[in-house]
């Protein structure tokens, strides 16, 4: 087998991984094998780098077995945890800011956004317990600005606005109980990072404790909060369909790749893409081709079914194929490689961000304000690269998947109205009851190059609807569960257990799709996680039970980011099984293991269960699930 | 040569290290031995674990130079760095809002503090332009209170409140257009810990920029803010005597040690401890002795003359005396290890914080609300631990040195005013221009366990006052050089450099202390390292010059904590030469490295200077004050 099989399922990746070395093109598998091997220390946790007086390092097999401070494994191990999660929630938080402040301004009528989507504004202000009625839409969203905000400045005791209006009753009275309860995601964060500077928090439950808090704090401070604000600024998401792969980029036409996570931006590149395809044609392009990698794709394809170009990893290979002509970028999982990629090629790099340069990239400073200018400005940089495209370069893998997106919560109501207009739920709980779906599980999260690429989502994923499943995803697991042809409604056919497959035929038909639903559905970008809870949420008050008595799952089958580390510890927060298929550095601390994978459960429900192989996290799950059913008699 | 005497030039330290090791205890010095070698990867900066793909590290000296990512030695090392000064500037604010919602609470007369000083509250809501007249204070303090959590609030573009009240204009002007005004300390923490994640920024300059911004975030939202706050409720310092270093403890006494960093607790600690003196004699004791470590004795020895028991590398020590009934702990620089040195005695170990607990640590949950209560049980546990003391154990070196603190800013222009009551700056401005004082150097920071404690404050410090440069100290340095006597009168005629000895026994005769002031003035705790930038811009306001011309310059000579690494990011961002006697974890990036010490200095008009050798240390600081005296005509 040659070195691109092992460390890619996807065809498109086989394609360009050879490509790239013909080029002299690093990648990030070749820099992960000069990496080998890892440091064992950090892998386990067992470093600390919180003080000068570190580095600091316990030995798992023998002495020390403390900091010069005095930390032990389980504390160095545990801290640690808390400032990853802590990234994962700041991450999130600033983001659902961003939006927040455009909500605020789009209101006020400073920028050029408008509110898309008024039954959402309502909805969400209806859930904080804002009076809706004789408000005109700009009104309404800044008073809904400004709750949010207030969020952000609470200096009470209370908790957030946001969490309690949108979680479950019964989890924010156990979550009271536990005294992690977020009040202001950033003076969680401040207080966290605090509590793991030097000299600050000994106790592992403690810090553990923290994490949760912070897992909560970015639940609903970073990705709800995300969300919702988008939603109404966007629209919120209705089935499309698409294609997914490098395929979708075309040779003939001015190619841009929107990269990132935040909508902002991309929603207007993708304006003005439509807007200057004239001048595309004049420069001698068929017109442009918008395509997306990692969540800015995601956005854009759930709003507007802007195709998927790829996910994390492979973000390198689209400029590979010799014909991105602009790869725009906003925020997080943004390899810093790409403007040496990008070198050997036509390719501009174009960053947009103030916290988010690379040397060797265009910097085009977007701001609400002059966002019409800077997507204007960004597709003219790509019409200018497109001329100066190398055909001998070009290389596009004629690879893709039709895909459906565009799941939200709405979406899939919307879909089960057609078979029961007036309680829409029932057919699902029915269909759960009967034993036609055995459960749900949602896989989310990143790709990771310590595993091959795509393949432990795509595995697990096959395995879980086999078995009647139904899978909901997120994130680059949903673009490799796209990639992989997971998204159709032939998949229901192909794939699915024949209880899942009926179901979904029924609800697909009902809905006028003209098939079936796929077996996969495509709720949005890793703050669409949102989504999914809000799903989990609904089907626990459907069913008048605590969200952690469910037959559901989460999954994060290729853990990489922080990110993925805040909101699985949030999943886990709300109750919910959630497995990991990569392990994250944790192993260097029997306590804090231990109290992840057990001890956690008997205070909320949730627990981790870290598992690599996907077959047998498969089976670990539906175990999961199967118990969870008899529990509940069914 | 002995180990201990290897370790320590604190005489005290030096006797209580061999009984440490005849009672079986493990001090921070064994713990760092155990830990040789450190790994070289993390002392340079040069390994990342920001996300699970890592832990990545570069090698200095081949292959790989790259991590997964593409991140460069430059990137990661400039991302850690980041990453600590955020965690510098999160402690610090942390502390702040404590203070805040303490002051905010009192005004409210909701819990038992009072506002002690209303002087202070009406200069600092003067600065703040709050209208003053006619208002009473508990309504004046709400007013500040609300100022304060505004700047927590903030969510516009406009820079905090609390910086352009306090810091010079020509700062702000500068700050401004290097685009690192702080507007919300908590939005600054947040955003830079996202700023860090994976896939963000890449390019070291504007990672050292978003760094510079903490220094400011930690200098005014932290800083500032905790010592205005702190002096408005307990009182702004005025000289007091008292004495330093293990000798203050009572053989015949109850020993309560405070230790940690701020005073909300330890003020009521002080005040039960005199209530319940009849208590501890009915016990046998001759009554309550309280002393301090670290920066919480510096709080209640700069407004109660309480003494000073240590400073960081000491307060496993103090326990070592076998003295100590209990030692109340609340935040930050508190070793893991004193529950484990406490189970070797009878002392009860206090945490009282919700983010700080120790596994064998007695937990009283400390709120503003129940303070009184808290402080009596924190007492009472003393006084019961007392009786359970073991006289065969307790050896208390007969070591202490008489001092001089409570230099507050008010209290030195106070004591300048004894001489020219009309213009107090004036004696001091002309000593310095006259050339009898050659320029103000402050000393501050911590003990780190990688260099001889106290040696570098001690002597740097000394051949600074020599060729008199006036000393100004706060944290632990401040311990150290007290300790070592630098405090006192005396220490003026047998340290200080003629033309330093005369200005300071003029004014020391002017101000009726019957003998000259001491040639090192104890401002107070790290956080009042406000007061040591208020000084210095008041001179710079008096001169008419920006505070980058004066011939002034700060040092940690034995820094360790991620606090340092803000404080002296703050120092350089004000324009201030400063010295480092420990090498930060930076060295992995010459690019880095030109920033911090050379192309710093370009924009901000600070720098760092990197020396650990103390002689050689005092050299480069006078060459410094000598330049800057050139520049200015003297």
């Amino acid at each position: 087998m040659k070195k691109w099989e092992k460390v890619t399922i996807d065809p498109a990746a086989r394609q360009l991984l050879p490509k790239a070395q013909a080029d002299g093109v690093e990648t990030v598998w070749d820099r992960y094998e000069a990496q080998q091997p890892q440091c064992g220390f950090g892998q386990l946790g067992l470093c600390c780098r919180n003080c000068v007086q570190g580095p600091c390092r316990i030995n798992p097999f023998g002495e020390p077995q403390k900091g010069i401070c005095g930390a032990t494994a389980d504390v160095i191990v545990a801290r640690n945890l808390v400032r990853s999660v802590a990234g994962g929630a700041a991450s999130h938080a600033d983001h659902a800011y961003d939006a927040v402040e455009a909500l605020y301004l789009a209101a006020a009528g400073e920028i050029p956004y408008e509110i898309k989507d008024e039954v959402k504004l309502a909805a969400v202000a209806g859930k904080l317990g804002v009076q809706t009625e004789g408000k005109e839409k700009g009104q309404l969203a800044r008073e809904v600005a400004e709750l949010a905000f207030g969020d952000f400045a609470n200096h009470t005791r209370a908790p957030m606005r946001w969490l309690t209006a949108t979680a479950p009753a019964e989890r924010v009275e156990i979550w009271e109980k536990l005294g992690i309860l977020p009040r202001n995601p950033d003076r969680e964060i401040r207080e966290a990072i605090h509590q793991t500077t030097m000299g600050m928090d000994a106790d592992p439950v403690n810090l553990l404790l923290a994490a949760a808090k912070l897992g909560l704090t970015d639940g609903y401070g970073g990705l709800h909060l995300a969300t919702d604000i988008q939603d109404i600024l966007f629209g919120t998401p209705m089935p499309v369909e698409t294609e997914a792969n490098m395929g979708v980029l075309k040779e003939d036409h001015v190619n841009i790749v929107v990269h990132g996570h935040v909508p902002l931006l991309s929603e207007k590149v993708v304006e003005w893409a439509k807007k200057l395809e004239d001048e595309a044609r004049a420069a001698g392009a068929a017109g442009i081709q918008v395509s997306g990698i990692c969540c800015t794709g995601n956005e854009v394809l759930m709003r507007h079914g802007v195709p998927a170009a790829g996910n994390y990893l492979s973000q390198e290979l689209a400029i590979v194929t010799g014909a991105v002509d602009a790869m725009v970028v906003d925020v997080q999982c943004i390899m810093p490689s790409l403007a040496n990629v990008a070198a050997c090629y036509h390719t501009k790099i174009v960053t947009t961000m103030p916290i988010v340069k690379l040397p060797g990239a265009d910097h085009v400073p977007f701001t609400l304000a002059t966002a019409d200018n800077d997507a204007e400005k960004i597709v003219r940089i790509a019409l200018e690269a497109y001329r100066r495209r190398d055909p001998a370069k070009v290389a596009i893998p004629q690879v893709k998947s039709k895909m459906w997106g565009g799941f939200s919560v709405e979406a899939i109501v919307g879909a089960l109205k057609a078979v029961n207009d007036e309680d829409p739920l029932k057919p699902l709980v029915d269909n759960i009851a009967n034993g036609n779906i055995l459960g749900a599980v949602a896989t989310v999260g990143c790709n990771n190059v310590k595993v091959v690429q795509d393949r432990t989502h795509v595995e697990l994923v096959k395995a879980l609807i086999k078995e009647n499943v139904l899978v909901v995803t997120t994130g680059c697991s949903a673009h490799a569960l796209a990639k992989a042809g997971l998204m159709t409604p032939e998949a229901a056919i192909n794939y699915a257990g024949p209880g899942l497959r009926a179901v979904l035929t029924a609800v697909g038909e009902a809905a006028g799709l003209g098939g079936p639903l796929p077996p996969v559905l495509h709720m949005g970008s890793c703050v669409d996680n949102s989504r999914v809870a809000d799903l989990v949420s609904a089907l626990a008050a459907y069913l008048m039970v605590p969200v952690k008595d469910l037959p559901v799952a989460a999954s994060a089958p290729e853990l990489q980011h922080e990110k993925a580390l805040s909101i699985g510890t949030w999943a886990v927060a709300l109750g919910i099984f959630t497995h990991l298929g990569v392990v994250p550095p944790v192993l260097g601390s029997a306590q804090v293991v231990k109290l992840l994978t057990a001890d956690l459960e008997g205070l909320v429900g949730g627990k981790f269960y870290v598992e690599t192989d996907p077959h047998k996290a498969a089976e670990g799950i539906i175990t999961h699930l199967k118990d969870q059913r008899r529990k509940l008699g069914l």
